[in-house]
């Protein structure tokens, strides 16, 4: 099984922090740390495992935000397949060969 | 800890199947035997508890579909809070109240 | 052509406010006014109508919402379809008939 | 106005067509096509732009899939924030800065 997610999380409810930058970085920490492959992106951070293994980064992620934020929002997407890994470059890279 | 979630969960290829109901219904059937209040909705189906358990029901909903779908497509937004229970509810009520 | 959406609309840098409330209120009020199809949930609100259509209506609610606040977070997802309309209840009756 | 905006779309009845890579190839050469600043990633596609121009272009992707496809399935998700543009790298590059 390949499990290809992207989330994205943030607090509803900042105090005074202007950028929503530092509360990224703590998440992308324990992503990194994790050692499961990643990519950040603008818009959230893409992650492959197995699905118990990448939901529970997910999971480490969103009990480091509410340590100090009241409310924060999460949004998850996951591809589940059948077969190998790879495809968090494999991916990008069939549908670059298919450009014009 | 309140969280209110919404998911939706399909297959990415489905063999024959016209309609995508019959598998929103086993992953609802799930939903309704965990227990958590919920709330079936057009583009998804909310639940409400702590992070930990709804997102394990998700999980469940995730394994029913992949024991015969090669590919499932899952998003999943939560709204992760400090303080009591019964937001299901409370949010679409005070939103209601607002209204002109 | 029948689109059923949902959306949700929020602030990221709200000024004092402590509920997202009076926001979505807002936004709803649109919805609303525009006289589509909707059903508020609480996450989100479902609309139906072709995709020009409800897609000007997401737009004028994120113009609502940025005459006051400096940074809006937006999601929508859409299920576009073939042939009549009427699925925003459609979709969820089918889904009931089928559990047990 | 910068918008910042990921979007991934499929179809959900595809004819016999095993991956999913040719229809994101259509609608990413629409993306390129535009001109508008993207980065394409394993779980959807970030655009940078103002509301209606990224807009648009999504709307053509979904026209330009829909011509084939008798069901679609879109998801957008907009970082609307008042001041200048170029965010798409920005926001990812102030988030490595932060990490150890």
């Amino acid at each position: 099984m390949s499990c290809v997610a992207t989330f994205a999380i943030f607090p509803l409810k900042q105090s005074g922090e202007d950028s929503l930058a530092p509360y990224v970085a703590r998440a992308l920490q324990i992503v990194k740390d994790s050692g499961v492959p990643y990519q950040l992106g603008p818009m959230g951070t893409a992650l492959e495992g197995d699905y118990v293994e990448i939901m529970d980064v997910i999971r480490q992620c969103h009990d480091e935000l509410r340590k100090d934020c009241d409310r924060v929002y999460l949004t998850v997407a996951i591809d589940s397949k059948a077969g190998e890994g790879g495809r968090i470059q494999q991916k990008v890279s069939h549908v670059g060969e298919l450009l014009k």
